[in-house]
Order: C-alpha cells, then structure tokens, then sequence
C-alpha cells in the first residue's frame, strides 16, 4: 500500500491522483475546523504537531491498518498552527479496490488519529 | 438535510461546495469502473437507468437515512450509458457536523444504492 503522509502549516492543497485501472474506489475525507466550541464562536483553532513523531505514528497506523484492511494507496495531509473555520485540519484520501476496505481504513484511522497521534488542539480564537 | 440527484450522461464534475460554519465532516465518495472483470481485461461498462425511478428512489432513501444519520447534506451523482474505465460511475458527498453520522450515511446509502435503485450495468466493452 502506498503511503504518503504531509504535515503543513500551509492551507491544505488535495494532491491530483490518477487511479490505477484497478481502482474501484476513492474515499476523501476533510475535517474541517467548526464555528462554535460548545456556545462559543470561534474563527479559528491552533493545532500543534510534535513532528519528529507524528510522521512516524501515522506511518505505524497506515501500515497495520493496510494489513488488515488491504488498500492501494493512503493520502493524508495534517495541518497546524492556526486553522480558520470552515477550512481543512486534515484530509485523507483512501483508494481501493472496492468501498468496503477503503471505509474500514478510513474509519479506523480517524479513531486512531484522535487516541494516538501527536497532534493536538491547543486554543481557539474567539470571534 | 438538503439532498441534490442528478442522473447524467456525462462525465461527472463533482461540484463546487462552501461548507457552513457547523460542517465539521466533508466525506466524498467516488465509484470507478474498474480495468477488469474476473479475468477479462475491458474499457468501459455501460450503464442503463431507469430514470423516473431512480431519482425517485434514490431521494427516498436519502431521506430515511438523513432521519437516521442526521447529516447536513448529501450530493449524489450517477453517470449511464458509456462509463470508462477509470472514470466514476458514481459521485457522493456528504457534510455533516462530525464524520460519524456522514460515514454511516454513506455506507448504508451505497448498500441501498446497489440493491433498490433501478440503474444496472448492463454491459462491459472489452479491451
């Protein structure tokens, strides 16, 4: 499976991919950065990475995920620093033979992400 | 839950989208005709529909599952006729406020897809 991850302060760009003749399935997933906190609205959330890690425990959980749930390819863009609302914290992009592969992986891995990967949230902008 | 169906002849093109400020989920699914079937290598499928069913049906059990997923809204768009390979016969987007209720949606909207919706492949062009 083809792994290709990217941790960016930059607005997250999705990368063109041109699908393998075998390619029966692409899953894109954003999570974008929501307006409120509770009753709050915000404009903005500043996400911090500890990147020696993070690459490496994304990498991890890719390729166990790919082993139990067999895709061709993951795409997955994080970004930090301050994300404005209504933009993308994360994109992936999960190709596969069929949907059911692709949606197991993608649903596995955003649980993962959450739980264990070095990235968090650390303050939000208040509007 | 807003929902738009088009049923086209056309290559897809996915449509531009603004998320609200409450969307927290964008989750895209693509449908591509795959280079093979079984062992024999082909060029395209063709697809036929029955089209004052299909969007009707298609609407139907959006609704139904937008009342068990609440989502914010859902984009379908089918391709007939000639399809590619390579290319979508099928395009989903759904936005939610978070991915749960978007991906449950659209793995039960493409069971139902396969098994109620009167559109069929009804022939492959070998290669």
């Amino acid at each position: 499976m083809d792994i290709a991850i990217a941790l960016t302060p930059d607005p997250i760009q999705p990368p063109i991919h041109s699908p393998g003749r075998e390619t029966g399935a692409v899953l894109e997933f954003q999570g974008l950065v929501r307006g409120s906190e509770g009753e709050v609205a915000i404009s903005a959330l500043q996400y911090e990475v500890y990147e020696p890690m993070a690459g490496k425990v994304l990498r991890e959980i890719l390729e166990k995920l790919g082993a139990a749930h067999p895709c061709q390819a993951v795409t997955v863009i994080h970004r930090y620093g301050l994300v404005p609302v209504g933009e993308p914290a994360i994109f992936v992009r999960v190709e596969s033979a069929h949907r059911g592969e692709g949606l197991a992986l993608l649903e596995e891995f955003m649980k993962q992400l959450k739980t264990a990967v070095p990235i968090w949230k650390v303050a939000s902008v208040k509007c």
